[in-house]
């Protein structure tokens, strides 16, 4: 059997990568939110960097945005079915690190990585 | 609930980001390997690439390599615990991006992303 390059999971990989979309996504796995809800449930993001990773999920299918006619107008954002199943995902790799980050942490300072 | 930036999951989910650690896994999930059967098997990767992949997965310890004192000598890589583990967050990943990822693809290219 023949691996390609080109194997899906790795555009699944590239919308997990860096440092806030799993960790927006997850925090959407409890229900829709408002931005300021997110900001408060994860610490150490700036607005800047939560309205990109937001516009960026949202621009993949990830996420929506709902925006309601209120005074002052209120917006929420949401998981769309795809970015609820990519919680599978993202929980299974909790899990792994759970179990073996420390070891493969201890390793990469061994090797002086 | 607050979740912290430094979440554990992000260290498994760099371990597996880039073209090629877990197409090297995948392969290697069917038991040990020598480098000319993992090149054959994978596609489109170099035998520079493949070196400094494996030699990568080796120091984040997810393979191990074996050199047997034959002539002339043989060299194998196989999976350690924690690399055979990650294959259950990469084929989980697969699994979403069967579903998912051509309609991910189709809403980047609408966005023009």
């Amino acid at each position: 059997m023949t691996f390609y390059a080109d194997c899906q999971a790795r555009v699944a990989v590239e919308l997990i990568s860096g440092r806030w979309p799993m960790v927006v996504l997850y925090a959407l796995s409890h229900g829709p939110a408002r931005p300021v809800d997110l900001r408060r449930q994860i610490g150490g993001i700036s607005q800047k960097v939560l309205t990109e990773t937001l516009r960026r999920l949202e621009t993949n299918g990830l996420v929506e945005r709902h925006r309601y006619a209120e005074a002052p107008p209120r917006v929420e954002y949401s998981l769309t079915p795809a970015g609820h199943d990519l919680l599978i995902p993202i929980n299974a790799l909790g899990d792994w690190a759970a179990r073996h980050a420390n070891a493969v942490l201890a390793a990469q300072d061994a090797a002086g990585a």
